[in-house]
């Protein structure tokens, strides 16, 4: 890149809730846009910003990566700071960080870890009411985690895919799942090397549909032997889902 | 009470960020108002509502509670369910229980517990914005929790009563009080017999000060000591706060 234009790698968290989705759409308001907006004000200049990972409407995140192209004399760990004062209170930048030309906020991903969270009680939660989805019937979390771990592993998670995804392959590795209850909050987390469009979502269907015995444990197993969505639950609602971590290899952070 | 009318006993969630507080007010929506209004409408009667605490704006609650005296058909423990379908999704209905007509909703409570989060990170947080209060300077939850153990027992409090309170007496009993961090989460849990008004907010604005150093440890002893406002920090902001829970004692549910 020339006359000073260098790359730049943000953490963002936002509360999925008042956004059509991290990227750009005619619908309503995104995070990339609302972001994109606020650095061009802060920087005088256009910028063009891409995100690690496109989140859906009403799902959140705690450390969702974003890089752009910009030439400014704001120190990278600045930018924080600076864009925080001027961006709207539900969307915080954490870290920023000056990265090589050839880091990529997506292709240079090598892991990401998702956390589902169920609020498991007869009422829905006043507080949580957007961070979480409500499951009225008691569920098993013991039976959930341990039917879970049938996914880890590298398996072709085709039947894990919702339609719309551009996935050439629907190969990936799931290196860790857990299911673990703290009072009526059941929380879901899994790391892996890439997910498919809807498949936290899906695994997290399927696990209530198993927590609570609509489908045997041996259900996820099954779908991943013959690749048949239907084996599967719901697609679970959105507000549950956060974006915990996006992994980069060290190289990508110092290779030019 | 006479013609069939019965006192109930509602157990109520409610995340307070869109509410002028628990009491009914004239610049805004209350919780006790709306809850009225969602009563009036099921049960098709004028109905009056007696809360435990009177939360302040943006001041949540997990487990208030208030009595009401009604004539209705409706099973007490259905009250929930009826009351949830009607209700606005940030108040939650979570209980419902017959009551002797002796009973107060708070004039009969024994014992109360408030928590106060503290979002302790050098940027706000974008999820829990409304839920905690921000600190970016590192405090020191061994310090904090420590300073806080000579609150612990009966005391004067008239140094952390806000002017504003009707309490005849400013002697508490706190029966327990905690820090302890949560990676990024302070919560600063604390049971007592009763609060003076703000009192939860002065402890917590007073244990941040303590727990970056601003003020010594003793702060708070002196206080008790002397009575003095003065030696205690700032009152902390309403959105860390939540009223946990409210208990009777177990006559209060027999005695008529």
């Amino acid at each position: 890149m020339v006359n000073g234009v260098k790359r730049y790698l943000l953490t963002v968290s936002y509360d999925g809730t008042g956004y059509c989705g991290w990227q750009r759409q005619q619908n309503g308001p995104s995070v990339q846009q609302t972001l994109e907006e606020t650095l061009e004000r802060l920087l005088g200049l256009s910028v063009r910003v891409t995100g690690a990972s496109r989140t859906d409407a009403g799902v959140h995140a705690l450390g969702q990566r974003a890089h752009f192209d910009a030439a400014t004399g704001i120190p990278a760990e600045k930018l924080p700071f600076a864009l925080n004062t001027m961006l709207p209170p539900d969307i915080r930048v954490l870290a920023g960080l000056q990265v090589p030309d050839s880091f990529h906020a997506r292709f240079s991903v090598s892991g990401k870890t998702y956390r589902y969270q169920i609020h498991n009680s007869p009422h829905a939660s006043a507080l949580f009411r957007n961070l979480s989805a409500h499951v009225p019937v008691r569920l098993d979390e013991k039976i959930m985690h341990e039917a879970a771990q049938a996914l880890v592993g590298t398996h072709d998670f085709a039947a894990f895919a919702a339609s719309g995804g551009s996935a050439k392959t629907t190969v990936r590795t799931i290196n860790q799942i857990s299911v673990c209850r703290q009072g009526e909050e059941l929380l879901l987390t899994v790391s892996g090397n890439a997910f498919l469009y809807n498949m936290v979502r899906i695994i997290a269907g399927t696990l209530i549909d198993i927590g609570h015995g609509k489908l045997p444990p041996e259900s996820l197993q099954k779908a991943l032997d013959t690749g048949d969505r239907l084996a599967l639950g719901v697609t679970a609602p959105p507000q549950g889902l956060t974006l915990m971590e996006v992994r980069y290899p060290p190289e990508a952070f110092t290779q030019e």
